[in-house]
């Protein structure tokens, strides 16, 4: 089943401990999609400047990846420069230049329509709204944000999380948006809103997936039904950018390639957002994902298995 | 199979976002031996003064936990002031009087000499050292520490680590005895000092066990073989103390309970572990480890199964 996602395609130069790089393709769509395209068929729908040229496309094309929904503006493609030589938890941002971004007003393309699932990827939540509206006929809808939409745009997150069946966010985030630092009480608080699912992201921790069906139970007693998904304990983390990204990328993915979105369906798509995530960070930028293979992918799936595995 | 446990027992007052209470029977000696009395016989060596009476003796043999090994010294038991009131994940010490812990010197009983498990609580490395080299037979030996140990004391932990077969320890303190911030490089670094097998607890975010003969494969490539081990989501952590040494009870206990430990039954037991540990800290104190059932708890096994489990 095809997936439509819409979200920044941009530049980044990254700084890390291990290294750094300057202007290379980046942007949560490009992570998502690379790391989906090993599952199913992707849509893109961005904005990018003059610079985006035939050598980006090729990216793409090479996953065989649809950029008919990438429009491009006169002017410069959104670029990004942060740097991770503190933490590998949280990026430093030095620098945001929206460029063509700024003026983004996502056009669906018709050849689109037909995608069964939409993946929102982190941008203005009343873009995030407008692409959900316009494709009602989507099956399931998953979705990104970050601190400073849940700060300063809170009343449209809050509108535009009413339509999303899953919502991807990290630790922060839940907190910050469920204002209470329990973890499950912020999980209850966030399946309130809209989604029917919540995937918290933990990093080096892995993942936690909450269902709203469980969280209004008020009847039930005892400790919240839940699944985690572990990560991959890493010599080295060469790049953190895009983790995220990659993980929702292989997860909705994952989903989308399934004839069934069975309870067991969806905690195979967890651990394999953590797997794409896992690949994701072991070389700079989308390298990694842009020459994997099916067999590495399912060969990694086994050790994660491994990894949580009681048997 | 027995297990003896050396270690502390005190008196604790703590202040926790969910109330307060003063003076109560803890130590990390206490708890680890109620969370391991649910799977085998376990036996405490220990030094407590005056102010330890029958009330505090019961509850050891509630469970059937040898007390023969608790001395009774002229003065005051060990006493631990501290609260959780910025983080549930890091005590902050107002008062720690060792009273007559400062003199303390195990005298192991005879009865106590076939056990053929030990588990080194966090106290001087040492008096741990003088215990695991006073009990030559056992089969298996665990230990714990502390940041004071390795900042401090570090030649004699360094000898101390020697006789371990596992040493169960928390992230911050994996990192500062490596001297390494990446969780794989630490592991392998404390893999080389003694330790066969190292259990990193991660707070609520479970445990992941490290195995010498893995990080030793120098020919592996491709990241480390590792076992994770979930934490139970919880609604309210009432009291965080003493949830490391119940972690260790209950995977301990559990080990010391099975005929062989295969990998099977290790990974068992890290379930175990967790199992414990979320019970420890759902009431003040001791409370919740001092009143439950087998029943419970392979209840409770249940649900971090589920909380893992592929299928």
């Amino acid at each position: 089943m095809a997936i439509t996602v819409v979200g920044s395609v941009a530049y980044d130069s990254v700084e890390t401990p291990a290294g750094k790089y300057d202007r290379r393709l980046a942007g949560a769509a490009t992570y998502f999609s690379l790391a989906a395209s090993y599952f199913t068929d992707v849509r893109v729908i961005a904005v990018v400047g003059d610079d985006f040229g035939p050598d980006q496309e090729a990216v793409f094309e090479a996953h065989g990846i649809d950029t008919r929904g990438i429009e491009r503006a006169p002017g410069k493609t959104f670029f990004w420069q942060g740097s991770y030589l503190e933490s590998l938890n949280e990026a430093k941002t030095h620098r945001t230049d929206l460029n063509v971004f700024a003026g983004f007003q996502p056009k669906i393309p018709e050849a689109y329509r037909d995608s069964e699932f939409l993946f929102l990827a982190n941008i203005d939540p009343v873009l995030q709204r407008r692409v959900r509206e316009a494709m009602p006929g989507v099956r399931l809808v998953a979705g990104d944000t970050m601190n400073y939409w849940i700060k300063d745009h809170r009343a449209a997150l809050l509108e535009m999380l009413k339509g999303l069946d899953i919502l991807l966010i990290n630790d922060t985030e839940t907190r910050m948006l469920a204002g209470t630092n329990n973890p499950v009480k912020a999980a209850r608080a966030v399946l309130t809103m809209g989604p029917k699912t919540l995937v918290v992201k933990h990093g080096e921790y892995g993942a936690t997936a909450f269902f709203a069906q469980d969280a209004a139970n008020a009847s039930q007693r005892g400790p919240i039904r839940a699944f985690r998904a572990p990560a991959l304990p890493l010599d080295e983390v060469v790049d953190p950018t895009g983790a995220g990204d990659s993980f929702a990328g292989g997860f909705f993915g994952y989903l989308a390639s399934q004839r069934e979105i069975t309870p067991a369906a969806f905690r195979h798509a967890m651990f394999y957002g953590g797997v794409m995530g896992s690949f994701a960070v072991e070389r700079f930028g989308t390298e990694r994902l842009q020459g994997l293979s099916r067999r590495e992918i399912d060969d990694r799936f086994l050790l994660f298995r491994e990894l949580t595995h009681l048997e």
